[in-house]
């Protein structure tokens, strides 16, 4: 896209899409992690909460990654479950590596809404 | 769930799942024949679209094997990406492939609407 | 494929596929099942492989549905995963569900060491 | 794992997961070029091959990621996936999209061969 706006919606769609590998590479490393802890850090619907994290940050990074104007659609679902696993991490952010999965959950969660908030604005 | 509204949501939702598989195998089979086809049915927005139909109806399907409630943003995001596939495959109707693919595209996209309308009341 | 050895590869390479989205199913339902039972059900080792076997499962399912001749080698992995994984959930096979597991993955490794033997005599 | 040549395999699969994201990137990316250029860009064969080794560098990732040790046999298949796509690539590397796509896959088959070999000295 040739304009400033268009250079900027680019721009800001790389990072979105290195949002979504850090938040997908963050929750699927951390997964054995939370397993070996047992107690809360493995109750099943952390684990779950993980997996469908991990899930649909690929899903949502492939749509960019193919150019797909659809990409909206899942960014806006990546959105919302990036929220939930952030808010789930958060409570056990004694743990630094929760902690850590929280920060990429919320900064993945963050630069989707953004993407879907631009393709509202086309 | 015990009582019968559980039990019919349980139901609808194997048959979601059901139809994210059949529109995804659908989909899938189908885009080899498009790109020997050639000329429109090859057309670079219409191959992605079916790759994306491929992928957001495969996470959907996984969020609610998964038994994930968060199937709900997946359902949405999978409804509206094959309501559009289907949509592109009903252009091409006349090649009975096609048309059979926007049928699957189309009960998929129901059924994903179903899913997330029932998620709501909740 | 025309001839008679066409149509048995083919009848064949529907039933792998079968076996692959079955396997795929009873692993990725049942990982929250392991979960919520705690203990070796849920150790770090079994929830990965688990993993691990619906991720392949997929893959090599997906190879087959697009027609590809590469499928040979995503059966190869696919049967020695879901060999490894079978064995895992065998020692576990008091438990009906873990017993249902088992032998969804001997049956698709099964079937994907015959995919891999018909594409070598090709 | 603490030793020498624990540290050296860890480095080996660090560069192993950035290599498969990296050529799992370039396929991706590269697919709509393909289709919007038409002939032997777009033929089928082709194009399935591109999808292909997007899953397998994807999955085989995955099981790096999630610390799988039996990443072996994902990247074994990756390894000759990836080597038949960079062969396809090649042979339109007078266009530099697809001589870097096909660099990508070399580089990706040469480290997903060496975790293979390094699996075999455990």
């Amino acid at each position: 896209m040739p304009d400033a706006r268009g250079h900027l919606l680019n721009s800001h769609m790389q990072q979105c899409i290195e949002n979504c590998q850090d938040c997908h590479k963050a929750c699927l490393e951390t997964i054995p992690h939370c397993l070996q802890m047992g107690g809360k850090h493995a109750a099943a619907n952390h684990i779950r909460l993980m997996m469908d994290c991990v899930e649909i940050c690929q899903t949502s990074a492939n749509f960019m990654q193919r150019g797909s104007d659809l990409h909206v659609f899942t960014c806006a679902a990546c959105a919302e479950i990036c929220d939930r696993c952030g808010d789930d991490c958060e409570k056990m952010a004694d743990d630094p590596r929760m902690a850590s999965c929280a920060t990429m959950c919320r900064r993945c969660a963050e630069s989707c809404r953004e993407m879907t908030g631009h393709a509202v604005h086309r």
